[in-house]
């Protein structure tokens, strides 16, 4: 196995490669991998990207994987989990990239099995490359030599570090809401836009909660597939989590207050203008009084005859209204 | 047992069969049951359409059911749940079809009695034959042969299965909904389809909630019914519930955010409507003093004797009210 | 005790029997109780009704019933709740009654003291006799057989049973509900009718809540005074009470949502009152205008001398509302 | 110790005295506490009402108590809370008194150091003074016989009983405001009453809730500090503080719902007044409409030539307002 | 050691001292730490404030602290947890401090390693010096003795005590706005405090939630590290949690309430407004009419030729005005 032949290109299969005490030692084919499993010291790390029903199923007869597993990683549309098929693990992430044209996170999913001396990845749909994981895991050979439940830490870590972009995304969107509201009143558009946001976090949310239950349960001593020194690392990527909750927490609480401050805002707006609307009212029924009075056709109407009658009316007319605009004005109904 | 007769036609007896090495040897009568029950590799399938009391009671007898599972499988209306009875289990499941005619899902009602060579199924109602399930359970012998927990998983997967379209409908009316009141604003009608809604998806909640707890019971090490090969399937089964549940939860936080959405919209609307009636008042005030003003009978109104008094007065009045059309229009109130 | 002289007639003792495998031997006096409590193989039954300080110590000192709860059996207005003292346990339930006349549901309680070999019931206020319980209970020797456990049974099972057509009754009233808001609109009384309904439920579950509690206790292993073959019994009744709060559940989150949602509809009718003032106000604005200008007294408007200026200018007017009034009706101004 | 001198006066000390098999054999001075400490079979209980640091310095000596419960007990302002500092308790309790005057509840507090042999409670604030439970205590000797933990609960007894009647006095206010708010509809002061009701249950709440804990904890098997005995004393007080809790949280929803449904009515309330200014409006627009119309200056006007064109004309308008009256008072409008 | 050389002065070491029996001995280099860490009965403080990443690395190495803390402490925007690595803890929290410029709480971060004789403290961003905290221990040393546990006590208790300014600073705020609204009513200013008052609790409670967990797993038997009669301390800080989380809840709840208040003010309040609107109306209605009724140009209105029939036309119309204004006035209209 010293001198392995390249990775054979075949689609599907993004990296096929044996360690050795935390050291890459080589690409294999799928036809060695028996072989290599055989070794003690050594383990495999096979990479899929959307492998067709044929690559998956020798892949599971290779490795020996459970039907149920294998099921669940054809068919994606899955939930975050991590089962256990005996010596196996099985875990089911789901990955998140911001996708600046359309404003909005896209997810992907990635499963992922880890044996004994494997670990088996199979991307679906808008995930970045593991690839920069993987180098880094390379480059801590000490660590590496753990085994595969550290390169699944090393996956695990790479797609939570992943999630804090689309967070601090939709941070940004609830912020410009808030100037929003507060600046121009609650409309047809910021309302949309609370329930649009309030959509994406539940999306957000289910991929991001279930996740803490599969490190709680990685580091706890019931799953003896991971050895005791990787532990604090799953603790960090479960830190990262709760983080993560915790935003989203304050954010699903903000926004729910947002959607009660702009019903509010709008009861505030409401009764401005009906203010507003009666004020001005009362501004002009002092002329349409007036001038109906005088528009009276009685015979005896001794200010009709007045030489300054007509000046005089309209005069105090205007007059009043001013006093009665700044009145109003003062009292806050203008 | 190798030359049974057929099953005798009996109403409310849909399947009676023996299965031995999960082959399925041939169909029995009530009757045989005593004689196949005795073997020690084999068990007995036997499913029953909306039985009545004689038929239960016979049956009850045949297999040594307790009296309160019996009580329960007659009378329906029970809610999902799973009880131990000694040596067997009682499963009774909530079945769910989506009817296209009246736009509503209709539930059914299964229990199943589970012993350690039988399996027993009562369908209540608007559920689909098991035929399908069973048929697709035959064709897998190697599961099979794991006895009637296998059997048992087999009807839970299809009931649960058939869960899924309902969801998709339900999901498609909450999506039309939304689409409803972010283009045309809150109504009566969109308000009162918020109401069904809401109402259809907690009846339909009540359904798959409790199974939860059935698939949680039979995984657990607890429930000593369920030989360790076959719990990876309930997990499974319980897997899709989950999914269920958490699509539920979100169309659910959903529903509640557009009936506040819907109010805040009826707010904005309002503020609207006020603004526009405000801004036409005050349009319309302007003809209104100003005619009043040329309608007072003053004696001396030089105004009423200029030549093009009135087509001036008009004019300028139009010219007032157009003008403040415009700045109305400008600042946002009409 | 073959020849028991009958019961003393004695005011708050509705029944004091003992029984023997299952089975009533006959009535005894409260003197008698000590020797039938000395017999292995037998159990007293001891009914009472609203009974006096003097008789309550009497019987306490005859079954040695423990000072606390004899208290409590004495004041009543208890919550539902199960104590164990030493070999005996002592049970509080909540009974309900529809009152027909009244239209509500009225409230007693019974208080349960249960020994190795007795079990005494007191009675307070609305509540049901126990007598058909009693003879449904005599007609099961069998069961009853298992002693005073299975007596508590029958007497829960009974206190249950009596609140599914409380329950009933307060759907029917949300249906009502429901109903009225849909079709006339949220008014004064259908919101004082959610309000009274809200707080009659949320006091029917209070006394139905705190029994799932008691029957989770009974079935546990941890109260040995239930034999095994009892338990299923308990789980009966758990199972009853888990539907019952169910559908408690239900008709809370509905009544939560109705309350909303006649928010909503208010909003929305608030919105077509605004909107209809609005229209008739536009409309009636034509002729008011139109009538104000030419009640001008200019000397030189034309129109006022022509022949047919009065009709034209008036037809004019009633065309002008006329088409105006089809505008707003047709977009759903009006 | 027979003939004990009386307890020397000193302000901070309401009582210090000896009790023997339940039976109080005299009051002993501060310094005589070492020696009643020494005896097998007796206790001492101390009462102090805000004593001064010295003081409690010197108590702290006596009884050898812990620094930071003395710091506690100092400081005042804790929460309910039971501590365990090896073989003695601290108990925080917050006792509630209603003034009659400032119609509000007034929360004192008091702390309790229960020992193998000794009970010193300190009172601080408007704490009623705990003699009539101490005389109690003292009527049944074969009870205080178990030694402080039955003092214990005495005094946690007369605490809870004491909430009762400030619990009744919160259920009035909330009767009164439901009453008022259907009466005569939502206004500014069952607003603010609302307000108010909510932030004192909630002060309420945190008195009572903690306790819960407390005789939660005391019940356990884990407090080895009370004799079984004395277990369903603190049991019954348990029950008392869950009915106390019971109606606090349905207070607490049903003041939710009185939030809502006043903003319901006030919306109900609207629609009436817009819907009666409307119908006045429409009412109104018949005779101005009217009025215009012949008080327009054509030269050809049959009607105003009429004889009786004036009475016709206001007759007929007001026959089309009454009639107009009629209609929108039959429809709701008015 | 006992004629250190004092503490070499470098930039991001606040303090670095060994202390033995609870007294302080004297400072030491980084240099003579590991001298220091082989005495049994000694321990070593050192406080870093900002420290760059050679000193951290510096520290790390005689310590021997874990990778993924030193990370941690390096990259602060941790949230308050507790870390077990071997023998060692690792402490996160959150110092909060009032900015009476801004009126806003600015938050800091100090993270603690705690051996088994030494304690570590790292402080970044806008946290006070931990000297007095120090000072205060080194007053104590009989507790001091019991090691770097009861150090970390006195750190976490500064950390807390510093809490409560803040929460009394936000106390304040909130009873102002209680007096805002139900004096001045609910406006646009009143409801943007609400919501950055519920940001600034939200972000606060973030801060002190999480130390409550902190606290019971320091208490816990569970952690080894810290000795039996520390944990009384760190029992005491939990207390001093629970009492700002009591007042946060209390304060969250009361929020909520607040904006639902301020709501049903503004629904009252625009009742009152548009109830006013329709007053004035009705009042101007009067003259419109009448004055509209005596412009009308019929030939014989005998009223227009009686001598007194303007001023009693007037006259009348300003009665009735008075008379309606009383009456709306009294009816609460006005």
């Amino acid at each position: 196995m010293k001198n392995m032949a390249p990775t054979e290109e075949r689609v599907g299969i993004v990296v096929c490669a044996a360690y050795a005490e935390g050291r890459r030692i080589g690409d294999i084919t799928l036809d060695e991998i028996p072989y290599a499993l055989q070794r003690e010291d050594s383990f495999v790390w096979l990479g899929l990207y959307e492998p067709d029903e044929a690559l998956l199923a020798e892949v599971q007869a290779r490795f020996g994987l459970h039907d149920l597993a294998v099921e669940d990683a054809h068919k994606a549309h899955q939930r975050p989990k991590m089962e256990i098929y005996g010596d196996s693990l099985f875990v089911v992430l789901r990955t998140a990239r911001w996708d600046e044209s359309a404003e909005t996170a896209v997810y992907g999913e990635t499963h992922v099995f880890v044996g004994r001396n494997y670990l088996v990845s199979v991307r679906h749909g808008a995930s970045q490359t593991y690839r920069p994981a993987r180098l880094g895991c390379e480059r801590q050979p000490q660590l590496l030599a753990h085994g595969p439940s550290f390169a699944l830490y090393t996956l695990m870590d790479f797609v939570v570090d992943n999630y804090f972009p689309v967070l601090s995304d939709y941070e940004d969107r609830l912020d410009d809401l808030e100037t929003d509201i507060f600046a121009g009143g609650a409309d047809r558009d910021s309302t949309q836009e609370i329930y649009e946001l309030k959509r994406e976090l539940v999306t957000f949310r289910r991929a991001v909660l279930p996740l803490i239950d599969v490190c709680t349960d990685l580091i706890s001593l019931r799953v003896t597939h991971v050895p005791d020194a990787v532990r604090p690392y799953f603790r960090d990527v479960l830190d990262h989590l709760k983080r993560i909750n915790d935003t989203l927490d304050t954010m699903r609480e903000m926004l729910a207050t947002v959607l009660q401050v702009s019903l509010a805002l709008a009861s505030v707006r409401q009764n401005e203008v009906t203010k507003a609307l009666a004020g001005w009212a009362a501004i002009l029924a002092v002329p349409t009084v007036i001038f109906g009075l005088y528009g009276m056709n009685f015979e005896r109407m001794p200010e009709l005859h007045w030489p300054f009658g007509y000046p005089l009316v309209v005069g105090a007319t205007f007059a009043a209204c001013g006093w009665l605009y700044r009145r109003l004005r003062r009292s806050g109904w203008l």
